[in-house]
């Protein structure tokens, strides 16, 4: 695909990337960190989860974090609302969007929310109804849309229903989480194509996990059908219960990067995020799947002698 | 495109991916992995670089690695001849195919191997006439064919005109490497497009490094273009000397990974490549950029009851 387009990232790094995390980050760190995402142009930011704290330690922190952002317009702060308790936290803390999720497999729903679908989309309609009344927007995600770890192929079919019952509660907006990695371009247009055919109004981000070293490819495939919103983590954080030591999240700055050199805009400085990246890998204490941070942008040359003659390598 | 092709992958990882690893593998292992990638289907191995042992020490027994490997008929097994020396070295081993190279950019040829284009497209042909008479096919290698780390942007025509003066002295298979990470799809479209234009009997094999994270869809522009010949390395091995810590070639369990999920024929048992790369992690005692090896195909599924409710991770 030639054409340029205009392309809005969602930054997951402090949510889905580090939740689960060894080290938990102090909330100065993280607010400090969001700002400087805000400050590199990231327009949309998914800043932490209201879940229980027991459940998920290094996101207790979230009404300070949410506080701590310093807002700027045109920039959607948005944070995980899991149930009704969440979303008054939510509200309270002052977000200015909301996101509700669902698995698109029955058996990874109960296990990740332990109720069932049609229970969670029920708990959607009584979240929805809240930030109705505090009008904050409310996004949907679903999750393992292109492969569940437990029941693997899932149902284009369940996609779309899932989908058209969040716009039965007023979510047009659609994240499909590719959670454990098991997205293929193939699956990616097949569930895509068929969703805009069904509902062509829905606005669909896709999230992308690199547990298969898939991520990227799927992103030129979503590109390829005109899908212009990505989700993707500071640093390539994040990872996957079923694979201990794969990689997370598709990398911010090596898509933004990766955008640039397609002919894409991002509006995002990729120096700028390459520097937050680097923070946050210093912060987290360990190497991570970045690889634009390290490497830099292809534009950046090097100079003659700062390498010695490596001898005959091809 | 939906079309299934059939794939020659070329294994590259003893060879580009170990030759600058710390670690000093013993001979033995080396044939060892190299049986192992036969016998899981690989028909087209780069084994080993006939360089001067000074130059580069992982490689100094490439004599004793050929005469290791079992033949088996369909299976091709290559070697760098950097030279006349190393030609007669690899003739003698035994190598069905040696490998002659030069870069795209005359100061990364210099860097690299010590002359100007000229004089080494001057070398090839005193290789290539040993060569004939000994009866090895040989292929050729244009490396910084996507960018260059010193230069930046290679004109198209300058890789036309290489490639054409490989033709002169009959060379018809070229590698185009992308030895520190620049390629992207746009730039693989130009340069394949021009070439297989300008030059449509060449057989073209595509050698990506993931330096930027963009291997796997630079392979993908390559698939759109029809290309079929891949080169990868076992694990993901391999690096660069401008980028500490970035990744190296494109992972081989990964991209046959994704091949097969793309409907691509490769030959190749992806289980007995993943184990042979799992070997070779414990060999060098690090851990490889490589992902499948980790999480297993996307088909391989999880008990209910393999990890705990993860609460609300969405």
């Amino acid at each position: 695909l030639n054409q340029s387009m205009n392309i809005l990232l969602t930054e997951v790094g402090l949510r889905d990337g580090i939740q689960a995390e060894q080290r938990i980050l102090p909330t100065a760190d993280k607010v400090r960190l969001a700002n400087g995402i805000i400050a590199a142009g990231v327009r949309s930011l998914e800043a932490t989860s209201f879940v229980s704290p027991q459940a998920v330690p290094q996101l207790a922190d979230a009404d300070d974090v949410i506080r701590g952002i310093k807002k700027r317009d045109g920039v959607q702060v948005c944070a995980l609302a899991p149930n009704t308790r969440g979303m008054h936290r939510a509200a309270r803390a002052g977000v200015d969007a909301v996101l509700v999720f669902l698995s698109a497999s029955e058996s990874h729903n109960r296990k990740n929310l332990n109720r069932s679908v049609d229970e969670s989309l029920r708990g959607i309609q009584d979240v929805a109804d809240i930030a109705a009344e505090s009008g904050i927007e409310v996004k949907g995600a679903i999750a393992t849309a292109f492969g569940c770890p437990f029941e693997g192929d899932i149902a284009t079919q369940r996609v779309v229903d899932i989908a058209r019952a969040f716009a039965a509660v007023g979510v047009h907006r659609i994240t499909l989480g590719d959670t454990t990695g098991m997205a293929t371009p193939r699956i990616v247009r097949a569930v895509c194509s068929e969703l805009l055919s069904a509902l062509p109004d829905l606005r669909i981000a896709l999230h992308f996990h690199n547990t298969r070293g898939m991520a990227m490819v799927n992103v030129a495939e979503g590109l390829s059908l005109g899908v212009t919103e990505y989700e993707s983590s500071l640093g390539g954080t994040g990872g996957c219960p079923f694979a201990p030591g794969a990689t997370g999240n598709i990398c911010s700055e090596d898509l933004v990067h990766y955008l640039r050199e397609s002919g894409h805009e991002t509006g995002i400085d990729l120096a700028a995020l390459s520097d937050a990246a680097r923070e946050l890998e210093t912060l987290l204490g360990r190497t991570l799947p970045g690889q634009v941070m390290r490497a830099g942008p292809r534009g950046q040359l090097h100079a003659l002698d700062s390498v010695r003659t490596a001898s005959a390598r091809a």
